[in-house]
């Protein structure tokens, strides 16, 4: 009944050494996990009042504080220890293992008898569990520290976090579906979860109760409202009758527009696909490709950003895509990876490859500072110093990655991304080899009795990328190499002689006999391009942004002086790509070209065309802005 | 002392017979008036809970309903009577008349025996009066009925509101005061009507507490914080911190940027002008001067407009001026033609005539619909059916004009302004006569011993104007015609043979002996302009907006189809001016050029540069926006 057909690799199958990616991952390592821990023990300076490690420990009744933070808390440190998972499979660290079993046998400490597993509720409100679906959180909760079970359990071997968590998944599979008490969570993230769980587990009552939290929803939309007048208090106050900010408007195979909350819209969209690919549903498959393609068409930034309006942090209006006012939450992009990912193991097209690149190199890693300790919630793609965080409508828009943020959703969720990346570079099913991201490093699948392959990336500055195959044995077998949208012109090399292949929906499909040693080049005619967006998107028109490869670049105050507004690109300018120290970020792939400089006279309002400047024009890549200080940024630029 | 160098004529002294506003002012008299008569009595389907007529009638113990609206509903009737006021004296109207009578006398009857009105207070809470200066709009309310009064007074002759408020003023000197009780209002008004009452009583007791409000504003800035902790109870719950937004951040001489609420703001400059006119104070002109100019020059949109954020209904950074979530209240521009008024009195600089013009023309009169039963509270210059009025952000962006408003400000206001147009028009010193505004009718001046003009205006359509001037008697003056900056090259032509003048400020002043009959013409070069804005203003970069004379053009859904944002003006393009007929809006002033829109394949991101494809495109005159149904509408637009 499967629908799937391409199946990721185990993560310890994946090796990365690359020329960026590594860095990254070993900045995580050294800097953002060590960091992040001492945020949850409380040794961060916003967070002074207490941590969520702590809370655990007061749970466990081994701590007499208060308890600390949102309602959502634990979930933070879930992601934490899910993000070490992945690190220890990418870098052993006998350390940060113990810091982590520590955790995790806290956390096994704190949990209750039957399995229930919450600390605000067990600490605040022990009276309230399960009353209040819609705001408090309780199955997004389970769901993140179910994720973190399944994970350290492939990573490391070891089970304490995943007895837990199936006995806490048992409380809410024995507690909730047809025939049981009705409901669903209010933030979807439980679905995916127990989908993880049941694979690791193969314990199918996870799976039917992942299908009935997503066949449930919506199904009776006054469902909050019922729920809401049973109980005689409430959190945040969120209104039950808003039901499309929660996804629960129309049941989710109806859904064909994205609306509302993004990161609950994009975790309930990567849940079904999870399921499609489980049940063979094509009805969910097709609610699930009509999702993406209204987000990708009418609701993505350039840089892969979603949400358009921060006011409860939602999609919006067809096209209606601000740039400076934009919400593009750090952690909305990291859910659109884990939904391009499902969706390309159900169906292996290069437009899936594409967003995972899209999101990884632009809107994902713009979340974090280059030293690992500052994030951003918000991506902007326009700032201005005096508006941007100040002006009433901008408040959300910060100019400056920050240390820390009271709902500390994002940090914890790059960190897990980043250090997972292996699972989103590969995949594989009977017949053929996937790669989707020229990430460098080894790969081993199980495919013609075994394949290894070793990958040397030189695809951000120069497109090119090879891949050594070791078959065990010499095989036919295909390999399958995904072709960038943004690839205009391209060569495939084995043993450095043009190769032919099927070239079908993204992917170049090279079937022959492999030999050990059989190396395949992939030749990208990278060049600096200019994109435009849709004419109904009214915040870009008569712009163009540069782009490089996958990446997004941006213009800096600190390169091209006050008011970029005035800037444009002549339409014939010749621009270069080159690699170029800069203060702070060090070296950069840099785009330099002649542009011009509106200058006018002073006056509010003239009748005179304001003149004409050349000036010398600087770009860098999207996801390095704001690293040298404060200063306007703007990716779209006019074109003269 | 005075700094006054100019004189307005007695209202009665100027008859309007303008092929453009006497349409305007008929409509006020035939359809505005009476609806906003009746909305006054309860009338209209948003205000049947009460009048604004019957809470006088309440508070003179004559009837037991409720009190209907807002803590400042009174003002809206005082701005109503007002315009009845100039109504009379350019219509008189023996009904509308007594209805006035009938009403003043009510107000009579309301007024407590020590001077105290303010039905709110007498109606609701008598035991709070004067308590919240803050945010009671007490001495708003007496400011508003004073002008009721005065003007009511000059067009009739008949003294009952002038005596009743007089007694209410005298309440108010008497209470508030150097060694008396401290104090200035949350909402200024009051400073201007007292002097308005202090010119026609010749009092001087009203201009002294005109100059005390004003002059202790700010000085104390703690002030309303003292205020408020002296009493337990709130109103609108406005925030005493909250300096700058009612303007009393610093002495008001020290002010020299426009901040806080603009209405508010602008009413306070507006006072502030005309006591330096009274007293001569060099240091409030140079105050009022630099207020003027950072209002001009950083933060009015092409319309006149001002008030960029919503929030509030504040002034904003510098340069920001969002086209698209603008607030530019229509009681805004009514106010800055009153500042541009005064300071014209003192300086007889173009550039104050100018503002009033493209306040009359843009700002003010979009407030109306060309039924007179509508009205804009804001007044976009971007509208987007599906964002404007509909998303957060974009709420208070109404696409269409709505029958009235809650808070109902707007409307009373544009009726008073209209109908008092001859005061703006004309102007006298010993031995100047001044023409500001060509508008239409005739005018009498005490200069050289009395002269009569009469003007014939075709400035919208040709820009050719005539005056024929009838001195008492041949004599030697000095006759100055505004020439608007919009205009490069004019002719003036006495008894059809060009004339020398003097050309200062934006003025030509003909000096000569003048005789009756003799005519002076005046050729403005009257051709459709592209506008630009300067540079740092972000949302017009690489746009214009088109022009004629003092006419800010728009673009409609009507004439050019959906997405305007995908519309340009190629650079060279010929712009033609000519009348045609349109759906509702009758006869305009069209504009028409080969432009290009932008058409695109269909993807939201995209390598390829939209395609250009050639189309015709039409502008009207941007106040008639909105008068044929709902649509897109925006002013400036791409040059390309």
């Amino acid at each position: 009944m499967k629908t799937k057909t391409m199946k990721n690799l185990p993560i310890r199958n994946v090796k990365v050494k690359d020329p960026f990616w590594s860095k990254f991952q070993e900045l995580v390592i050294s800097e953002m996990l060590p960091y992040q821990k001492a945020v949850f023990e409380g040794k961060n300076r916003n967070n002074r009042g207490g941590s969520a490690i702590e809370n655990f420990r007061i749970a466990a009744g081994e701590s007499k504080a208060d308890y600390y933070g949102m309602v959502f808390q634990d979930s933070d440190l879930a992601k934490w220890i899910e993000a070490v998972a992945y690190s220890l499979s990418v870098k052993p660290d006998e350390k940060l293992e113990k810091e982590a079993d520590e955790i995790i046998e806290l956390i096994g400490r704190a949990q209750e008898a039957d399995g229930y597993l919450n600390t605000y509720f067990q600490i605040k409100e022990p009276e309230h569990k399960w009353q209040n679906l819609l705001e408090c959180h309780e199955l997004y909760c389970s769901g993140h520290m179910i994720e973190a079970a399944v994970a350290y359990y492939e990573a490391t071997g070891k089970d304490s976090l995943l007895k837990t968590m199936c006995k806490n998944a048992d409380l809410i599979c024995d507690r909730f579906g047809k025939g049981k008490e009705r409901g669903y969570p209010g933030h979807q993230e439980i679905e995916l979860a127990l989908l993880r769980l049941y694979r690791v587990t193969k314990n199918e009552k996870y799976l039917n109760t992942a299908k009935y939290f997503l066949e449930e929803r919506g199904t009776d939309p006054e469902y909050f409202a019922v729920e809401a007048a049973k109980r005689n208090w409430q959190h945040f106050g969120m209104n039950p009758e808003n039901r499309e900010y929660a996804q629960f408007h129309a049941p989710v195979k109806k859904q064909d527009r994205a609306v509302g909350h993004c990161v609950r819209a994009v975790y309930m969209y990567t849940a079904m696909a999870d399921l499609a690919g489980e049940t063979g549903d094509k009805e969910l498959l097709l609610a699930c490709e009509k999702l993406w393609e209204n987000i990708t068409q009418k609701h993505m930034y350039i840089t892969g950003g979603i949400g358009s309006i921060a006011a409860g942090e939602t999609f919006s209006a067809d096209y209606y895509l601000p740039n400076d006012t934009v919400y593009a939450e750090t952690c909305a992009s990291v859910a659109m990876v884990f939904f391009a990912r499902r969706m390309l193991e159900l169906r292996q097209k290069g437009e899936y490859a594409d967003i995972i690149e899209k999101e990884l190199y632009n809107g994902v890693l713009s979340g974090m500072q280059i030293d690992g300790k500052h994030f951003f919630y918000v991506n902007p793609l326009e700032v201005v110093p005096g508006i941007s965080g100040e002006l009433h409508g901008y408040r959300h828009v910060l100019p400056q990655r920050q240390d820390w943020y009271a709902c500390a959703c994002c940090p914890p969720n790059l960190a897990r991304l980043i250090m997972s990346l292996g699972r989103y570079a590969w995949g594989e099913n009977e017949d053929t080899v996937f790669a989707h991201l020229y990430l460098g490093g080894k790969a081993h699948f199980d495919c013609a009795g075994g394949v290894g392959i070793k990958c040397e990336s030189e695809y951000l500055r120069k497109g090119f990328v090879s891949f050594k195959l070791s078959p065990e044995k010499e095989s036919k077998f295909t390999f399958a190499v995904h072709i960038p949208a943004w690839c205009k012109n391209f060569k495939i090399r084995i043993n450095g002689q043009e190769e032919t292949f099927e070239l079908k929906d993204g992917y170049a499909y090279v079937n022959r006999n492999w030999q050990k040693g059989d190396t395949l080049t992939l030749e990208l005619d990278l060049v600096p391009r200019k994109v435009y967006s849709n004419v109904h998107v009214r915040e870009n028109a008569g712009c163009a942004a540069l782009m490089y490869g996958p990446m997004v670049y941006c213009f800096e105050e600190k390169d091209n002086g006050k008011n970029l507004a005035a800037l444009s690109i002549p339409e014939k300018a010749q621009i270069h790509a080159l690699v170029e120290e800069h203060e702070n970020i060090g070296e950069v792939l840099t785009l330099k070209f002649d542009g011009a400089k509106d200058i006018s006279g002073g006056k509010l309002y003239e009748d005179e065309a304001p003149k004409l400047e050349s000036c010398k024009l600087t770009a860098i890549p999207y996801h390095l802005w704001g690293n040298r200080g404060p200063g306007e940024m703007r990716v779209w630029m006019r074109v003269k």
